[in-house]
């Protein structure tokens, strides 16, 4: 059976992500990653999403970056209330996603993998370097040839299956597949409810919106 | 004053690495990341060197591979004794390097620095594929548009001045900086002294022979 390394944040994303990487027959194995979030809830909501899916093994790993004074993972930024168009965020965490797929990578090698699914979408959020096509383009040419199996003829693909979807698009792809998003987490702040007003929940509930569903 | 994260492992070619980062005048900001290994004196070594070249900060971090099924840290499996030409040894970390990388463009993104030093070396342990110049060359492409910072058009660089040397030219570069090589810790084992079998102790030894020098 091939396998794969699916990226599992917790949130819709990557839920429909790695759903997908099941679809295609891929053997799951679920990686998250506690980077030092201020957010714990998402760390509880991958668990639920791996246990949704019936992974074949899901690990998850830490490594601190509490150290890069991003307002996902200091306390003593604010999160913010909307992003401007063409402005990255103070919710962006330097270079997140590199080290996100170095991990998957190091995963992928290990357990004989065939495949890194990563969630990242370039349309809503398109202002984040590493959600890009061109950075996924060159994050494959590193790969071909970073690792014992790649460079010894074997082959690691990341897929973004999400790349370029709308997140309605994402929010309609998720149902299809017959995923229950209540089980999800994208609020940035740590409440006991979704705060509906940071830039993740607004996303969200347009999404559903213009889905025409209801976000349970 | 330019500033460059260093990565320090505790061994000897961190060390004279972040040695010429320091004599071609940058701030140094030394990385050390645990990621598991059985070794916990490269760590106090780590630490003794960030002194030694009296660095802006040292972090030490985080990153569980444990996972990973190498001899490094994975206590089941046995370091090897020997290694063969054109062979990847047990000791290999799938993606080691690609990780420490990552985590070494975050930190230097967040600190604002312009360059990455790391000691990897083509020449001795040529079989590691995360060593070769290609690779380096790559991963330089995939930084520059990483970031928020490359992306906006900052430059990041990865310097990797022992990429080509010999271990005997490093030791001979490290000494003639001053170094003081009794503060590195080499041996792939965690005994009181170094164990003078297993390939890395091998290697130091022939290194300090060639260059017609004691090692402490």
């Amino acid at each position: 059976m091939k396998r794969a390394v699916c990226l599992i944040s917790g949130g819709m994303d990557s839920f429909v992500s790695a759903a997908i990487a099941k679809k295609q027959g891929y053997e799951i194995y679920g990686l998250t990653v506690r980077y030092g979030q201020r957010n714990k809830k998402e760390i509880a909501s991958a668990i639920k999403v791996a246990k949704f899916l019936d992974v074949k093994r899901h690990i998850i790993t830490d490594v601190d970056l509490s150290w890069t004074r991003s307002a996902l993972t200091d306390r003593s930024l604010k999160i913010p209330k909307r992003v401007r168009r063409g402005e990255i965020p103070a919710t962006y965490v330097p270079a997140r996603n590199t080290v996100l797929v170095s991990i998957a990578l190091s995963l992928a090698e290990t357990v004989d993998a065939d495949a890194i699914f990563i969630g990242v979408n370039a349309v809503d959020f398109s202002n984040y370097p590493d959600c890009k096509p061109e950075y996924i383009k060159r994050f494959q040419k590193l790969i071909d040839i970073a690792t014992k199996k790649t460079s010894g003829g074997g082959k690691i693909k990341i897929h973004t299956p999400l790349l370029l979807m709308s997140k309605t698009r994402i929010v309609k792809k998720g149902l299809s597949l017959g995923l229950n998003f209540s089980i999800t987490w994208s609020c940035y702040r740590n409440g006991k409810k979704p705060c509906g007003r940071c830039p993740s929940c607004i996303l969200r509930a347009k999404a559903f919106a213009l889905a025409g569903l209801k976000d349970r």
